[in-house]
């Protein structure tokens, strides 16, 4: 039996990034509100310090090392996101970081990993096991491992981002949230049960990757090979222990959106709402987008993960 | 004698725009404080309505449309955001609105002018007078053509922007405008005169434009040819005749940043803040850039003016 994080440890979890992490800026639109008859409150988690939510969950994690923890120091492997936020607060914490990233990681991802202090390993995330390359060197040098997304910690320190968003706007009838291990989703759920216990949470993953759609559905937990998206984010082979029982428990379902969709939401919030979104942060507009006939005169949240995508990569996105 | 807008003018645009304008979010950056050794505060009008601090100036003029004022109609001229800026507060507050815009500007301008409901009158800014056209408009139609920036309730309705950056953040030691006819510059002035006295002013103009700087420097507003820019917010010729004298008052000096520096500007704000900024947003911080040396230690505000660029010519832009 697990013990699931609570919302007790979401309010602990936001005590702890107090002054470090941004209270980033909840954004409306017009626009949106027209096209989907609704109140839409976007979550700006782009704009959160080092472009994404992940830096909460880490920063939380990394906190609450005992004082042998921080002297041998932690080690994570990430697709991006993640690896920067565990690189930034471990610098902010004054502890060593070592970060193993895919081989074909975002260049921007890589380049501010090392930025924020990270020593990077690299990996071939077609071919190897990230999780038995972090474990083994978590036990020759004594690193503590921090996952993504299947610890409690993390999945708490994910869940202030929807804590705010309530607090800020009140209750809400929907919110969609992206979901690649689950750890935002998770967080997000939690914190609606205590805020806001009537809303629905959705959350969404890529079409081509839609290993937490059947798992949700199918109440066990699926691995898939890596799936071939542009939401880089959300490239997860399978949900976590800790964050799939919280999902299956207090999640309405799981939807998807494809390439085309997230490429839509991109231009659409750099051109009218003046804002870069990587790929996976546009999971939950786009899905928001395709069920709106659900939605009418309904408060809807929508968390915006991340912005961390090359400008070049951005730009040919756009151009596509 | 111009009776020139005061501090209490600031005060009530605040009151006549709250509801309508968004309160649009301070970002800071660790990287930028670190580039510049100094505290700065970004003070985003690219997430107004809009997508322009415009909006504020325009709204409030509008508001103070008399009966038969709001029945006839409002006529604007201007190269894009002002445009932009009257047609939605026209059409917010049920007035319709003409607006003179040279043919050649931006397509992304025009049709959100369109989109928000005014009618759109082309010209040719290297052949004709705006102003002209404008003034005889308003004769035959019997219309109020309100001005870009030379009119005290638009100076007033772009104070409101600094007011709340520094009911926010408390005193700066330096605060970063950009300029094109000085209607933001002159409102900022007035805030700061108000709720931060011993802050220095610095108006920032592109470098191929510097009419405001020669006219604050030589004490008489100097006419120029439009400008050739990638600065398209600030191709004015001249300042006004109320922003001049504001500017004179309140102003420490007028700086200047040239097309490849406001480039370098927007990449940063795109890649590592995720934010759109046009290149007439980016003067302010491009000048603060420039002046670093001056500014270690101090605490800095540098408002973003607007996000309104063609996508395509973003990624342009950022590719050259």
């Amino acid at each position: 039996m697990l013990n699931l994080p609570t919302y007790d440890d979401i309010v602990a979890a936001a005590g702890r990034i107090a002054g470090h992490a941004h209270r980033t800026p909840v954004m409306r639109s017009r626009t949106v509100d027209q096209e989907l008859g609704a109140s839409v409150y976007f979550k700006c988690e782009n704009l959160q310090r080092m472009g994404a939510f992940k830096f909460r969950g880490a920063f939380n994690a990394l906190s609450k090392f005992d004082e042998r923890q921080r002297r041998a120091g932690v080690v994570a492997f990430s697709s991006g996101n993640h690896a920067q936020a565990i690189a930034l607060s471990a610098s902010l914490l004054g502890i060593s970081s070592t970060i193993i990233m895919p081989n074909d990681a975002p260049a921007s991802k890589v380049a501010a990993t090392r930025g924020y202090g990270g020593k990077v390993v690299e990996y071939d995330r077609y071919k190897e096991d990230r999780e038995a390359i972090g474990r083994a060197l978590a036990e020759e040098q004594g690193l503590t491992l921090i996952p993504p997304y299947d610890h409690p910690d993390v999945i708490a320190g994910q869940g202030t981002a929807a804590k705010e968003l309530f607090e800020e706007v009140g209750e809400l009838d929907a919110l969609f949230v992206c979901l690649g291990g689950g750890g935002l989703l998770s967080g997000s759920a939690l914190s609606a049960r205590a805020l806001s216990p009537n809303c629905r949470i959705y959350g969404v993953e890529p079409e081509a990757g839609n290993d937490g759609q059947r798992s949700f559905r199918s109440g066990a937990i699926v691995h898939i090979d890596t799936p071939q998206t542009i939401a880089d984010g959300a490239q997860t082979q399978h949900l976590g222990n800790y964050t799939f029982e919280i999902i299956r428990r207090d999640v309405e379902d799981i939807l998807t959106a494809n390439d085309l969709e997230l490429i839509d939401c991109m231009r659409f919030f750099a051109s009218r709402m003046k804002i870069v979104v990587e790929p996976t942060g546009c999971l939950g507009f786009a899905a928001a987008r395709a069920m709106k006939s659900q939605l009418r005169g309904q408060r809807v949240g929508v968390i915006i993960s991340g912005g961390n995508v090359d400008l070049t990569r951005f730009c040919a996105l756009l151009g596509s």
